[in-house]
């Protein structure tokens, strides 16, 4: 185990209340050992006592996932995913079970209904083999329904998921989908920030839903009623600056007043993987270009770019140094990124840095 | 038989070509019998026997309307509906059965595919019958599928609907709709810019869409597929400056194409009803206060309103007078003014015209 994987749980275990002073602090570059040990002495100042006790549970979760084939991938590792990085409070640590390089790529996440119809699920599993026919990973929940239909739709399509969890990874809920997580963990990843041995507790799922949109670049909503967790979701992806596209359906059955009121604030209507794909600005034509549409626009942006011209080229950038050039919010700058990284114009290097790649035009 | 009607099937009479020119001619006031004379001598200097053929084949037309208990109604006739009489075409006759104050309220078009599905005739026939409980006239072209749903949903909930056909009023297409034409002339209008005895022609019905569109605030689609009649009537709809609808459905019958194009160029999504007066702007509260919603917006602009303050208290305007005072085109008054008659701020007189109505607030 590395330092950095060695630092996770105790991260992992200071309040919630703290999440987003952490978060800031780790962005800013404070290791996360050493901020778990300024967070200790703030926050119980006269108990070494419940310090110890934290650090304790915390071993225990580390050689509770090494003993689960779980790897933690903290905030600080080049493997951390950068566009959850960008968020407002992004999980100092990620409890993973399979190839962090999934989401490398581009990523959308398609949510929907547990309880969900015929309807729902096929829509589910097409738009995910079409997406994932052409290079882009799917995120989604694990769950019952529409979840589980998109993680099998990219499987069969022998593409690329990963599945973020309420509960720990060792703790698969529903308990029948199972095979369904190791699976994907063969073939993608899935991932939690909740430490190993955690409970699907109701109240872990909201909080679960702000990593599927802030891995992702769209979310798609399919056959959400009015009260559906998939539109926690879509908030989150909005508030994260992250496109929501949703699914039409039947407006007597009122399976679908969720995903329809979301079309009606302006998320984008989806009939298709096509349509993803434009409100991506990646595409359409065919698979073996997964970048046609941007790369015509970055390239005649050229050198004009101003997020390019904030970049020196060979020399990594992390997001805050580069939202600090640019006078851009993180979470507006990171659709750009992507862009210019699907164009060709940037790379990703580790630690959720991006660098200028000059080439010939 | 009054001189207006008398004038009617000569000005139908003459070529399509000259149609615009005719509603320009028309609109700027020009009696109907002597526009035609004037028309005549332009198009057929040479053959006095070609002008009488038309008189004589208007007269019989005029004749086999009243045999057929059909009215004509000019575009100089103060019951000519005003909505249509503003748009660029204006029919110059309307030949009709049933009372044409059924056009004098509030009216939306409900249209769609031919061969519907079940789900399509379900939601317009509830659209339908949920406007006419509210006292706003549904308007449909008494076609199989969606139409003739959206017609029958009005008269079950003891509405008011119009049929607009593309043939002559005697000659009622499909065949096995004569009936439901016949209860639609009873508790509302059968209407058709067509002189009796003209076929069902193919070429009639993109330009009768013109007029479904013409009479209606807003017009309603209902699974239409990619190359449905009702995208034209939509298109007549945009161009006419009237609110466009449509109601999403299954994405993969590939059944509801049109419609869900619509729904991407930003037509508003309709779930019920409720969704349609909102559009319109009058009151979702209730049956019982139709104009709820817009009473407090025109209630609230009083005299400050640049529309009313072009209006002479007590004295008739027509759609370009006001539209030459206000500086507005005709296309975008309409729905103000008519925001304003249901505001009670201006009544609608013969002949298209308009005038304020001064009273306590």
């Amino acid at each position: 185990m590395d330092a950095g994987s060695g630092s996770a749980a105790p991260s992992q275990a200071v309040p919630s209340c703290c999440r987003l002073t952490l978060a800031d602090a780790l962005r800013a570059g404070e290791p996360p050992a050493d901020l778990f040990a300024r967070l200790a002495v703030r926050h119980w100042p006269h108990e070494p006592d419940a310090i110890d006790a934290i650090r304790a549970k915390a071993d225990a979760a580390v050689a509770r996932a090494a003993a689960n084939a779980v790897t933690p991938i903290v905030w600080s590792d080049a493997r951390y995913p950068a566009a959850l990085a960008a968020i407002v409070d992004p999980p100092p640590v990620l409890w993973t079970r399979g190839d962090p390089a999934a989401w490398d790529g581009t990523l959308v996440a398609i949510v929907g209904s547990r309880a969900a119809s015929a309807y729902a699920r096929s829509v589910a599993t097409t738009l995910a083999a079409d997406l994932a026919g052409r290079g882009i990973a799917v995120v989604s929940g694990l769950a019952r329904g529409v979840d589980s239909a998109a993680h099998r739709g990219a499987l069969d399509a022998d593409g690329v998921t990963i599945a973020v969890l309420g509960s720990g990874l060792d703790v698969v809920y529903p308990p029948e989908h199972a095979p369904l997580a190791t699976d994907i963990a063969r073939r993608g990843v899935v991932v939690s920030e909740l430490v190993p041995g955690t409970p699907p507790l109701p109240e872990f799922f909201p909080r679960r839903n702000r990593i599927i949109s802030g891995l992702s670049r769209a979310v798609v909503v399919i056959e959400a009623g009015e009260k559906s967790g998939s539109l926690i979701t879509a908030r989150c992806a909005l508030e994260q600056g992250r496109d929501v596209l949703a699914v039409p359906g039947n407006v007597l059955s009122g399976r679908n007043r969720g995903a329809h009121a979301l079309l009606k604030d302006g998320a984008k209507v989806v009939e298709s993987a096509d349509d993803i794909l434009e409100e991506l600005g990646v595409g359409v034509a065919g698979s073996g270009c997964r970048v046609a549409g941007s790369m015509g626009s970055a390239g005649s942006a050229g050198s004009r770019d101003p997020i390019l011209d904030c970049l020196v080229p060979g020399e990594p950038s992390d997001l805050d140094e580069i939202a600090e050039r640019s006078g851009l919010l993180p979470s507006r700058l990171l659709p750009r990124l992507m862009e210019l990284e699907l164009a060709g114009a940037i790379a990703r290097v580790g630690g959720g840095r991006f660098v200028r790649v000059d080439r010939p035009c």
